[in-house]
């Protein structure tokens, strides 16, 4: 079974983007810590083949000038999407859990799920998510969109990893506990 | 200007009770790494001489056997409670922005503003608060009552501390920069 890594970033509030869905906030300080944040997205790039996110998050990396990433397999689950600006981008209009479930049981290396608070929330609820690995801004934002949102279930997980930066950003790292 | 801290713990996805107030979780593991924790509260206790609490932080308190803590001055925000069970604790009845701005402005050692939500959501926002200290829990409890409540203005806050356990418990601490 292929691995399930939840990926992201968060206020220390639990906010991934502003109530408007921008993410400005998210670049501060990134300048001081470059080089040591691009070795962790980079060892874990390694692992994976294949990025699914949400609409709403597609949408942010599109206005990023973002249109699919490089070297993985990408799809947007949407049921209003029909066409992606980018033919390296499948739009899935199925279940979010259905098709992860199918993806997992497939040959390849890992799967990131990119963002996106409630189709994480779909894939917790579904017990198809095995890792969570995030960075840690230093900053309430008062209000925005939640990286976690409710779910029906309790979810203990076990460390695995935690650094800092000299940017105050800290990385955490988990296993979901099954 | 005393020292206005903002202590507690956390799960992952920002709740400090479940939605009965319950906070069972929060002990889990605590064995394992009792002496680790304990010296980070201990130095922190000595550096303060008040505690703060609202009301239903100290009824988590209260039924747990602690009616006062000692060696502080103990205070609860309450406009409903009339009278502790511990004649060391004495009950607020006015605003409690206004009570801590009065507080800091006295002589004396540290002040730590314990557990509520809501109570530091106000004083927050009355930019009373220096320092935010908490232990993040490894659990996505999934509901529950947040630590950190919508606010009326982001707060940018300066890393201080990171520390791990070996139960897997994230402690964290920041100044509120102003």
């Amino acid at each position: 079974m292929r691995k399930v890594t939840f990926g992201g970033a968060n206020s220390l509030d639990n906010y991934i983007a502003r109530k408007d869905g921008s993410t400005d906030w998210l670049f501060m300080g990134q300048e001081t810590d470059a080089k040591e944040t691009a070795s962790i997205t980079t060892e874990f790039w390694k692992t994976i083949d294949t990025v699914v996110m949400g609409r709403k998050t597609y949408e942010v990396a599109l206005r990023s000038g973002t249109t699919s990433y490089p070297g993985v397999k990408n799809y947007v689950f949407s049921r209003t999407m029909k066409k992606s600006p980018d033919k390296k981008v499948k739009i899935i209009s199925i279940d979010a859990a259905e098709f992860v479930r199918h993806l997992k049981n497939q040959k390849g290396k890992g799967i990131c799920v990119m963002g996106g608070g409630l189709l994480a929330k779909s894939l917790f609820e579904a017990n198809l998510i095995d890792e969570i690995g995030f960075v840690i801004l230093p900053v309430l934002l008062g209000s925005g969109i939640p990286l976690f949102h409710e779910m029906n279930h309790q979810i203990d997980l076990e460390l695995l990893d935690c650094r800092t930066f000299k940017n105050g950003c800290v990385f955490v790292s988990y296993r979901v506990k099954k």
